[in-house]
């Protein structure tokens, strides 16, 4: 099965997203009492990776969790979504990554992440998935893994002329400067782009001029999406920034939706590769803006039906 | 095998624990990286229930847990300890009860608890549960799940002369007066004191003032703990109030130390109903200092044979 090319290849992260909504935030040495709980799949590789499986991307994930509940639980969801698990792998020695959300009444979150198996996918994983990398159309990877095994993933399909998309989500500081020469398309957000720049990124200019900086530095292209405000696109081939404006809509939930967004895009550059980066960021902004106007992460993002037709 | 007489029957709360540690705690809109995620099963009801059951007490749980995997873990986890499971009733509207709880490198607890499937034990569910309740020696109640149910719980006991022992934890500051006149024993620690008589608790003296101050409220006897520095009993048929110091121990997590004080001490007066509540106390003391010296919290509870004969 394998053999068969895939369309999206994510080498990401998998983390079970444990909720508590409460009237507000617990401080140190207090015990206080949440109205709701509930347990939801997240993660950025994986968020990503279901995004474009419900676009109808022929996906495959190349993660680990653990030998217990929520990773088998997780292996089903993906199942479920039909993206292949053959590289999905299981760690005994980790638990499955968690991520200890609480969520106050004013819509804040205050979030713990442990990403546990997820630090454990390796080198030896990596040439396990050889076979799928090298017939992938685009592997996209963050930084919720260990960052040698994004770059060595992102080497590896460069190696073998697969498109690369390199989220630096949640930003490093100190990111390793190669991970700029491999990516083809560099996407981060306003926060990252800050991180990464040293300088401050809230307006359209601040975006292009965060994006040339990431030219600089190697990348072929770079989108910096800036959440109600669209998103910025430039390319090395071509002079001429992109803004790219958002729909207007009422947001009942964001979670996920940069990673709706990136999933989306995946998509777009596996089944439409002539198409012009700016439309197909114009087209996933639109993906993205329909998963805000449901609740939930994954469960929010929209499939291929739900949308308008012209989107394909 | 309900009609064969239980030592301690527990009519309470079912929580899993799903503990995160952390350098600090997050703010308000902040993710941040822990290092470890764990898993554990928790509740004041369940905990004061297995410790019972692991000095060697006949005991039954009465309580109410979801139709989902944390469920059924709590159900087997009862099962392992030897604790019989007729009565722990599965609600389908609603999740096992989590406690989210994140730990930070000093060593302080943020907690957000949502009880969910705990409240909804309901009357019906007592009704259900008397034949275990009639043959109990002794039973006892908290307030994690509704105060209704656990009033209810009391008087029934009460009825078919069983003996009753009530913790009010977490404490409410408007508790039903109707709880201090079921009370066999009213065992509760310095901070929930302090909340029902609104006067300071810190020193020996002052829990023996609020002790007295239980007893005019209706209570048999009433045990006042004091972490480190043990307990105070007091009894109405008895003008003496003892003060019952705590070994000297080296502490490596206090996790549910109360609740195995209080599954020791039903253990002592079903076991031992004739022996002074001051030494049941001293007892008692003994197994919740084995306890705060293993981590966890049921984990850490010492059975029956680590602990010194000459408790038994």
């Amino acid at each position: 099965m394998t053999e068969n090319a895939f369309d999206v290849v994510v080498v990401g992260s998998c983390m079970t997203d444990l909720v508590s909504q409460a009237p507000r935030l617990p401080k140190a040495g207090e015990t206080i009492h949440g109205h709701k709980f509930f347990i939801g799949f997240g993660g950025k590789g994986a968020n990503q990776c279901i995004q474009a499986a419900k676009l109808g991307a022929k996906t495959a994930m190349v993660c680990k969790v653990g030998k217990d509940f929520f990773g088998e639980s997780y292996i089903q969801n993906f199942k479920d979504n039909g993206v292949h698990t053959e590289f999905v792998g299981q760690a005994s020695d980790a638990a499955t990554g968690a991520a200890s959300i609480i969520v106050n009444d004013a819509g804040e979150n205050a979030i713990v992440i442990v990403a546990g198996a997820n630090m454990l996918l390796g080198s030896a994983d990596l040439q396990d998935a050889l076979p799928a990398v090298r017939h992938a159309k685009v592997l996209v990877c963050q930084l919720e893994i260990s960052p040698e095994a994004s770059l060595q993933a992102l080497r590896m399909a460069r190696q073998n002329n697969v498109r690369t998309v390199f989220n630096p989500a949640p930003a490093l500081p100190d990111l390793d400067q190669g991970f700029y020469a491999v990516s083809d398309v560099f996407c981060c957000n306003e926060s990252e782009a800050e991180l990464l720049t040293g300088t401050q990124v809230g307006a359209v200019e601040d975006a292009c001029r965060a994006a040339k900086e990431f030219l600089r530095r190697g990348c072929g292209s770079v989108i910096v999406t800036l959440g109600a405000l669209g998103c910025v696109v430039l390319q090395a081939k071509d002079p001429a920034w992109h803004h790219v404006p958002a729909p207007t809509v009422k947001a009942v939930d964001t979670t996920g939706a940069g990673d709706s967004f990136i999933g989306a895009l995946t998509f777009y550059m596996a089944r439409y590769p002539t198409m012009p980066l700016e439309e197909m960021a114009r087209r996933a902004n639109q993906v993205a803006a329909a998963s805000v106007q449901a609740v939930g992460t994954q469960m929010s993002y929209p499939v291929l039906k739900d949308l308008p037709a012209e989107l394909f």
